[in-house]
């Protein structure tokens, strides 16, 4: 088999993003703990971002919206401003946290970038992502970055068809099941699972356990020997 | 001159949507309206909306985000719960919002993509511009969708290149000076400017009166003509 190009996810998969949230989830769940046990904070909060996702897709700043209207729910009376006031505030700290990248991401991509083609493709707030980029001091080696409102098999499809050569001579690679594996091998592309140490309820689910062009990997150093040994086999 | 590529601005452009955000506006002040007077409350408003554009960018998912801030400044000890409530509405209901395109706008677009490629180049949140797209039924006639957090000289260049011939034979038209017309004419493109009725603060700048490259339109259905003008007169 022939790859020319890879497309990775970038959140928890190159830099840390989920424990960022769950950070900011345990302070929400603090901030309202008279009125309510952490997993009825926890479920309603996951209840009110999913009926949102319609309407906000994905991002810090729909989940700020989140969390205000979770508070407004929980608290007898509606959320006081004291709340909103800290959730708000949470949220602006989510926006300019810094990035740091995951073990072995930056010379991994940097070996990568020499062989194949990188494109980052990513969900989330447009403004935000370019921001992590940037401050990652990754942006250089990818030929194209794509920050896209979902990952289906269309969007893999219309990225490699764009950016590369095609579905077929592409990996995907991220930690996301059901954004990044599912939908890249419908695509027909080949796709490898770096699972990352926490997964958003919202992006669980089965792993194609033997499909011929499905991988799983415990660090993102062995996703270039994991190709490499692949296009051996043809 | 040759002509291979029509940029095109989305909001208050194509289709109506800085209305929207006035009605909204007036909603929020009535809203607010024992604490302070209309200018006091649009005044502190623009400022917040300044303050969070670095951190937000543009969209209707920021605006929400610093209504809440600006209500929870304005408002003795902060905003009653059902302040907050209704700015969370009104930001649903923005994003839910039927997509009307403006006069001539269908015609226009067609005859224009018989003979150039057209490309979309808006800001705003990722999933409300692309829904508002989806729901406008123009999708199909644009070769391409650029939405980007930010409209400068490089991100016309970069669009212009990657789409199409390059600025030098490329027309950028939208409603605002400041993001659709000095910037685009910057990278080398031509640009025509299509007020709205409306123009949102933030967008106001001067007109590059004179200048070779620049034109001002009252309506879109002016536009093959003046493209063809020009490349007549080459």
């Amino acid at each position: 088999m022939t790859i020319t190009t890879v497309g990775l996810d970038a959140d928890d998969t190159l830099w840390h993003n989920e424990t960022i949230f769950r950070l900011t989830h345990g302070r929400f769940v603090d901030l309202l703990d008279e009125h309510g046990d952490r997993e009825t904070i926890e479920a309603r909060l996951a209840e009110v971002e999913r009926r949102n996702l319609r309407l906000y897709g994905y991002g810090v700043k729909g989940f700020t919206l989140s969390m205000i209207e979770t508070a407004m729910e929980l608290c007898d009376g509606g959320a006081p401003p004291e709340v909103v006031r800290e959730i708000l505030a949470a949220g602006r700290e989510m926006l300019a946290h810094p990035v740091e990248t995951l073990p072995s991401v930056d010379e991994t991509l940097a070996a990568l970038a020499e062989r194949y083609r990188l494109v980052l493709i990513t969900k989330g707030d447009l403004l935000d992502q370019e921001r992590k980029l940037a401050a990652s001091g990754l942006g250089d080696l990818f030929a194209a970055v794509e920050i896209v409102s979902e990952k289906d098999s269309g969007t893999y499809t219309r990225v490699f068809d764009r950016h590369g050569t095609g579905s077929a001579e592409a990996v995907m690679a991220g930690n996301s099941m059901k954004s990044d594996v599912l939908p890249a091998i419908e695509a027909g592309a080949w796709a490898v699972h770096i699972p990352y140490v926490v997964t958003w309820a919202h992006e669980l689910a089965d792993a194609p356990e033997g499909h011929p062009r499905y991988g799983t990997l415990d660090t993102i150093a062995d996703l270039p020997a994991w190709i490499a040994a692949r296009a051996d086999q043809a």
